[in-house]
């Protein structure tokens, strides 16, 4: 197997030198030798120092025209990513890639191509790093239908939201540390706004569910307007905020969404903390699973790529047809009854008060802390999120809120 | 692919219902028709009124010499399952099995039996039940070098070491709870005395560090001798004892053993409770991962197995050569520098105390807990057990003595 990389980055160079670690070992297990020929970079001349600069190239056009068997993507982005992988799976070429922005975008047609090449498209990397996720998923835990999928699977959010819990900090000093200590990026909206998160478990929800949809038009809700209230009132809970990417299936309903959700502390999703990522998956037959780990970072992420020319080694069988679930009603608001954590702040609290025991009349409404700043946190149980934000509505009617935020919270 | 399955208990008719169930959707993703053709039981009377009835048989032969592709065998125990997967093998037949001791003590002849005869041997179901573990370890963390192995994979231990933990109660009226609610069996030796575990260590480690080796051969303590005192000594540490099966290299040393280890109550191992199991693997690349789940149960473990199906339908090249640490030299003792939970019963305290920070003088020691009974509890720090032994050694000598035990104590 002939390789040639496409970016020569953290993780190119990672990857470049787990073929060089392994090259024998995948000779005696598989009778195969894998090599790296070709190194795409803008900019070659930076490598010359290097023992193998002989094998860079500055042009796409001549790995597509060259001998490699498997091209792998680590360029990032969708631009000029797309179109150097769709020419790789025309002169069939497989492809791996790292790249979830691609997959995201992307992700249907090029298995597509793939498939109508002759070749395969890998993609391990792009969810979890280095922790396996997607193949177990789709091979692993074929025989179950995938119940739900909850994922806390961006590892800067995660800190942050650690952070706030842990010491009461408030969101845009802890952003400051994590750019600090290199948990998060100069520009953080991708992760703080959720983008990143969406995009992954669109492709969880795609292999796992069989459900296609762009990651831009589901829910997707970050962490930039979580204040250091907002822990305390799930603290009271005995709760913990995190940002959870997840899908849902009940009958023909889907929500996907990535939101802040109230977890218990002591629940399986709660107990994930840090930079840790964790892809909690419930099948109707294996109950809940958990795949947790660090993921993210240089030689975890060349693992995940690793495991993925193995797979192409070992040749199997991919599944020819792609399912696609046409029955699911995907909903845009979370469409099942749940509890709430409601945080109301009024000019006269006594009287929203009133107000809000009168309009949630059929609901169980516990008022759970009454914050010195004269806000209220609540907790509404067993509504669902369209019936929740018309008795909002109908709360702001009365003229005495000057704002209302609020939380889905997850009893498991 | 026909199918015959060995054995129709609690796993046997799991498997079945996900065959039928899945039948259509195999047909759709992989072009492949899967048909339970014959079902092997003693006593097949009992299943007349059963709609699939006809496919019963009595007699392995009929199975050897039918038509079936695989046999899924789910008998349990050595014999006769032994001999009847080595005659399927022989066969040119596929085997699937849930059983850990059959794999445990004949592995590694089947799967040579398997290659030469060209069909393969799966056994996802005989180590964490239905939360997939073998695969990913196998194929996706194949770019690693997998530099340790540590799981609590036995839920009947876990379970009463959780609730001994929970409730302050001794082992042996929670063993009884545990058979009461279906936890642990009547006769629970194999669970409580570790045997299960060593048999899935081994098999993990087989797979990930290429080690080979008898589940009889290594050091096996199970969980009968913890009492309730132990537990108070480990949360004084902010620790439990857990039931940890685990294999670790450093450089050519490899020990793996299952035995009881003070772990930190909020460490990922520690935050791993009742009935669960979880199993954590660190490679060098990837760092650690944890695969977490229940496990065991009906459904869970025919969905391993049915994911041992389909990686049989998509017919990959199996990793031809089995690889062997012939330069692992394989401890029985631990052979690393670690921190140790110590209790000791004396005749004299105070005279034995003087005794430890004299035998134990290079070695930091710290005495955690005066109990009531007259014993000490005490951590010693940075030593392995072949040099604390010896210490404790020359402790009974001094004759103040009247018992002593000591647990591995993990910091991670």
């Amino acid at each position: 197997m002939k390789i040639a990389l496409l970016g020569y980055g953290t993780v190119g160079s990672g990857v470049y030198d787990l073929v060089i670690k392994n090259r024998e070992k995948i000779r005696n297990k598989y009778n195969e030798d894998i090599e790296v020929i070709q190194i795409l970079d803008r900019n070659i001349d930076r490598f010359k120092d290097l023992a193998h600069y002989n094998v860079f190239v500055d042009s796409i056009d001549k790995i597509i025209n060259g001998k490699a068997d498997i091209v792998i993507e680590m360029l990032g982005g969708v631009n000029p990513a797309y179109d150097f992988v769709k020419k790789s799976l025309l002169s069939k070429k497989h492809v791996i890639t790292s790249n979830k922005d691609l997959i995201a975008e992307h992700g249907e047609e090029l298995r597509k191509i793939a498939r109508e090449s002759g070749v395969r498209i890998a993609y391990e990397a792009s969810v979890g790093g280095g922790i396996p996720v997607l193949k177990p998923l789709k091979e692993s835990l074929v025989g179950n239908d995938i119940l739900s999928i909850q994922a806390i699977i961006n590892g800067t959010t995660n800190f942050i939201l650690s952070k706030m819990y842990n010491e009461n900090m408030e969101y845009s000093k802890v952003l400051k540390i994590a750019q600090d200590m290199g948990f998060a990026e100069a520009d953080p909206t991708s992760d703080v706004k959720g983008y990143d998160a969406a995009r992954k478990i669109t492709i969880l929800t795609d292999l796992g569910l069989d459900f296609k949809i762009n990651w831009k038009d589901i829910y997707c809700e970050g962490i930039d307007n979580i204040d250091a209230q907002d822990i305390i009132n799930a603290k009271n809970l005995n709760s913990k905020i995190k940002l959870i990417a997840f899908s849902k299936a009940v009958d023909n309903k889907l929500y996907i969404a990535v939101r802040p959700v109230v977890v218990k502390a002591d629940s399986t999703l709660g107990k994930i903390d840090n930079e840790f990522n964790g892809v909690m998956i419930t099948g109707d037959s294996v109950g809940e699973v958990l795949f947790y780990g660090k993921g993210a970072g240089k030689y975890p992420t060349a693992s995940a790529v690793f495991g993925d020319i193995v797979d192409i080694i070992i040749n199997k069988n991919e599944s020819k047809i792609v399912l696609s679930k046409e029955n699911y009603e995907f909903t845009y608001k979370y469409p099942f009854k749940s509890d709430w954590l409601v945080r109301v702040d009024s000019d006269d609290i006594n009287k929203v008060t009133g107000k809000i025991f009168d309009i949630f009349s059929s609901n169980r409404v516990e008022i759970t802390s009454f914050l010195s700043s004269g806000e209220i946190a609540l907790k509404v149980s067993d509504i669902n999120e369209y019936e929740l934000e018309e008795n909002l509505l109908k709360l702001k009617e009365t003229g005495y809120l000057k704002a209302v935020k609020y939380f889905l919270i997850d009893n498991a």
